[in-house]
């Protein structure tokens, strides 16, 4: 058989059976069996090198061997699996350990609520509180904003082909340009003057929800002095300043919290993906206490917020955030990645490419229609996993886990411009 | 210490840590270590029979020891763990068995997606592809419906207290009265005349969606015949049908999907909760291929939609119905279960119940204000898990895995009417 | 020519330079020049017995000879014409003579409010109002309703044509079912249940508004029983009760206030057309003073708020009422009228008709496809103005002006007769 | 007694028996007898200039003596007055007589529909057919943006505080940034971006409205190449244009409609106040015959769409257009005012002074809270007539009569100066 043809006989069953909406298996069309670290292997053996990490859930990386340990014995000892929001050990000994080492030390003061375990349901609940703290409808949110597929969080999104899957017009918001949006425009300025003009048709929203590094929007890193202005607009008018840190949480951007070096103190921050420790579904809603007692019990709930296993890998990786190694080591990779970043765009100038991103959160924008699908599915065929982001799938998008290492970063960057140079070759 | 003293000292972690929004760990103040099968242990080693399965989501029991095996099998193998919607093996098993054992001898024809591993998440994805396929964009959902606590499901809820908690008016949906809503009155005819009438206000809609038996909404099983009426409404209307089998589905009515035995073909169904077999978030639509390929890729997704340990364990649960066995179980102790629940309500007329439900989803309606809640939480104290439910938490609501035994049965209603006796003694 | 061609040259104008949304004009097809009293002339002289009443507007029928020279004075003097909110005389005199002649005797305590001189602007200040006081935001209304073509009004209008006028989809409204409106079923119980149901998806709601006679949506007169048992609802769950007397008002049916008989208080009351005399745009809003007192200035406005004429024309037709001579008339000629139609449905039972309505506003409704049109086309030629109304035009509408004789009657009667008769026997 | 206590006396009816939503009768604390040309006398005897002309409904001044000799000789001829959209002559005359003067000689093609009399009834039915027309749902308006009360136009209204007297939120629009509306940024950068980024959150609209210049907003006056390029925004995406010319139009700004000097031709005009003549209820909405052919019959109606009266001044009023002669007294009484309005804001520069405007639409922006206010409460003590616009009521507003003459600007400036002086010493 031919290789299309190879292909399509390994993908029948998903072609067959699963529905029109996947997306995944068609732009990486194999059947992936293993993985640990950084590596993942299909099931005809072949070796990808992993800079995409399960869209962020993966930071910690494939199968952490205390992670696996932890769950087999719990599971072993019939520890109790699904609890909804009952009491549990998992569930209590996340909660203090999420205290101890990370609110505590950055002398943050939250509650922790379990709102379902996924990124939408956790910005659904920050939304919802946020209206009922305030007693108004609207929230602002961003140009490329990404923050779920639920009517809630899909309507503080910006994309619109999502937003059109809605069916339905999408309301109580009102999309506002990210940092550096419109050429030369300072887009503080525009806010501000929407705000302080009753005239201006923008109410006043019950809170202004943002990610500091967009991730699907195009790894669009606003600037830590943006940030801090957003949070000085919030106080002045008193609306809730909600970051969803979702993708750019958990460490990804070289802190714990993105928002981090802005020295800024959001009221409500959403956490999911890499917060479940290995990829186990897992979201966290954390909220200022004066506004968190607004709720009444079950306001917002779901069958799925007591995912123990999860609870259990999230507390083994909450172990790395006690000193500042990870971090610092974050830090360095994300330097080298920045370098190599450059030099790819300098090197590659029919790329027409711009750097974006910080951390271990980057990508290169390229200019140029198509092109930088073609240079993903190439390194897919080169054995590095890889995908684009943007509202026209312009960017290159380099999510590794964390935990990868120097030369796992050389590797997965040396396929990318074998691929490039493949590409452009055509 | 006294016992209330001892309690607050086990729940204070929850109290000081956790939000306010949390709602079972106030009604069952323990820890929570141990189950298996029907039964339940906290950490002070107390025993608990279990009539309540995760609201619905361990049909199958705690801790199947046939799915851990496999579930540990496969994480110690370096197995991958979460992998959106790209190819792996335990999606591919559970696609294939779910044809195998469910659709085919069914003879139904369903593309089956994976949206995000919540109910409610189902129930959004439904709502999308509808309006989609329909372009229209109102939903006609039921009074005392259920169906999620995101802005698109919530909006076809009808608890007011949960709807309130939205923070904003929801809209695109039309709220009929369920099969027996109002004393003598044909709840179709009045729903019939609203759609034949262009002059109704009530616009031809996407969708009709329903549970079979509401379970939230207080166990109402709806008629076989009322459901076949609904069926040839949506037809005559060209109306997409969607039956939400997230807690009624996957056999707790004592077929796999509760609507059989109305013999209806639902254009979409979704199933959430016992699906994932032993408790691991996952979800699942189940749409007609005509609908379902007006789906872009990625229109609509989520991050857990790959939750490859909750797929092992959903394949290993499917086996139950590889021969009717199970089903016929599941009907006979529904048989006592409402011999029961008939003889409590004839014993203690000062209950004023009514039976409610079918299948193992039953339930005591209490016409009492407050009477239903304080038996639940005498019983707690005897070591019954069971919950109400109801707009006014008037219903005891039996919802207990359907693997338990008769004594198990036995045990749980013992208490209860120990409960029930202790409660109306005071 | 051909009288084809004729009428097509007479109308050339509008067909070659008014919008395609024209509608009477298609209907009936000529020029009217001249009116007096229940009569009407068109340029090439033939007379029309008027069965319409410019819907409603003209209840003192055209050109009534007091108001005629009383505004012709006004105007001479250079009295101003157009004032918005202003202090002029005529607002002054309309507001007591208003007082003097309607509320006191009455025992009506209302403020009055000018909202812009049409009837969608009467509703929506009601609307407005209603929400504000209550803090409430969704309206419910009735199957059948009109109140009005701009958004708010619209969204309380039951009709699916004028619905999807709009373009987008209308919210904050929920449709109930009006008396009579499902066979043998009680509309009161279904509503009385959404309403006590806190699970029934149907949220409290700021008001309820109705027609007490719903004139285009088929003539339909709700029971003085069944008025009363809303205003009950009303009252116990604080909700505002809006009667729309645009068109029922005036003394259509036989008194002042169309809900006079019910004895009932309405929170609010809408008028407009015939309040303004012999035809110029005016409407008004009665709105209890305890709520009133809600709005700020200027919150809802209009620049034709002060039409000056129509006041003139307005406090003159308040004369009418000084006495209740002419309610008395009013009455007789619709005992008339109900004989007459009984009289028609009974001697041609081809048209299978039903009587409708009460007053001087009352229909046949005809259950044969298309047959209403084609009687009241027919109509025309012979020289009766009378449309249809309801969902499908299937009643025929007498609308007569109210100070219309029995010969009046009994002409236009003739001529319907004759329709009918020559329609039939195609 | 003492002035206030006369005043008082004056206007106990209003006070007793009309709304608490009344605005300008409470600014201008008198009641109004007669009124001609620029004038207006009170029922005192009291002699006011009118700089305010009816909010723009008098461009004509009041009572223009060949308009009151023909209304008064149609009334006396028994004419038909109320006629909804049937034909009658006087509809007939304007239509043939606004396309001879009007559209003819401006090469515009449109369809002239009659929306009901009132310019929130145009906007409402200009938005429907834009939104019928394109199938989508939004529309973009502007920041400080007036275009009605009702729910519709509401909905593209800026102003937070008329907003608010919804009482629900207000959807299906989005704000943008008028022309200069944020310092040194470039409007029109912003919406292009916001409309090419399929990710910023801001679907394509159905169309765009807006007011050239900007009455109740602010005398905001966009340039002529602003207007330019939002046309072509329009048609790059296929955007219907708006331009909402209800109190810009009739000659206003110096030409019939404002945006002839930009030689552009948008695809819907909605025209209202003025169009009437000499103050009488009417509104036209002009739509470009291959979008207009969408509406069904009726699709958007009102009662009062045939005002009679008020097509007979219009067609009077058309008279004024045949030759240039208006337009160009009208603009050198503009540049009169301009050079006045320059002159005071450099006398006075305690006020902080901006000029705002073009035509004989113009205003000062006063930069100290409150003092434009006080300034139009002291001209009207003084004989002038002048109310203050934008959103803290800081605008200055002039919009007198267009048929005042050199000497009716000077007298009515020269009160104004007077009351600045007043005003300033105190």
């Amino acid at each position: 058989m031919a290789t299309a043809e190879l292909t399509d006989a390994k993908m029948k069953t998903f072609e067959e059976l699963e529905s029109a909406v996947r997306s995944y298996s068609r732009g990486w069309p194999t059947i992936f069996q293993k993985a640990k670290g950084y590596k993942m292997w299909d099931t005809d053996g072949i070796e990808y090198i992993d800079f995409f990490a399960g869209a962020g859930t993966l930071n910690y990386g494939h199968n952490d061997q205390t992670m696996q340990e932890k769950v087999i014995e719990y599971i072993r000892n019939d520890g109790i699996i699904h609890s909804l929001d009952m009491g549990t050990n998992p569930r209590k000994e996340f909660l203090e350990r999420f205290k101890e080492v990370i609110l505590t030390p950055r002398e943050l003061d939250y509650k922790v609520m379990f709102p379902g375990p996924t990124g939408t349901n956790t910005v659904e609940s920050a939304l919802k509180i946020a209206r009922k703290v305030t007693g108004r409808d609207s929230v602002i949110s961003f140009t490329n904003a990404f923050h779920g597929m639920t009517i809630g969080s899909l309507s503080v999104t910006g994309n619109s082909f999502k937003r059109h899957g809605a069916g339905v017009p999408l309301h109580h918001s009102v999309s506002m340009p990210f940092d550096d949006y419109v050429e030369d425009q300072d887009t503080i300025a525009y806010l501000e003057r929407f705000l302080e003009d009753s005239g201006s048709g923008v109410a006043l929203p019950a809170a202004i929800i943002l990610e500091t590094v967009q991730g699907e929007g195009g790894i669009n890193a606003a600037r830590m002095e943006w940030l801090k202005k957003i949070e000085t607009l919030c106080k002045r008018w008193d609306i809730l300043l909600i970051i969803d840190d979702v993708q750019a949480g958990n460490g990804r951007t070289g802190t714990f919290f993105s928002f981090e070096p802005a020295g800024i103190n959001p009221d409500i921050v959403c956490l999911s993906k890499s917060i479940g420790g290995f990829g186990l579904p897992m979201a966290i809603t954390l909220i200022k206490p004066e506004y968190d007692k607004h709720w009444g019990p079950g306001e917002h709930n779901g069958t799925f917020r007591g995912n123990n296993l999860a609870f259990i890998a999230a507390t083994e990786a909450l172990s790395n955030w006690e000193t500042d190694d990870f971090a610092l080591a974050v830090q360095e990779k994300a330097a080298f990645l920045s370098k190599n970043v450059e030099m790819i765009i300098d090197k590659y100038p029919e790329l027409k490419g711009t750097p974006r991103g910080r951390g271990l959160m980057q990508g290169i924008a390229i200019d140029v229609d198509g092109l930088a699908d073609d240079i993903c599915a190439e390194a897919f065929n080169r054995g590095l996993i890889v995908e684009t982001s943007g509202p026209n799938d312009e960017v290159i998008k380099f999510l590794p886990p964390l935990i990868i290492d120097i030369e796992g970063l050389e590797k997965g960057l040396g396929i990318l411009e074998d691929s490039i140079k493949h590409v452009l070759a055509k």
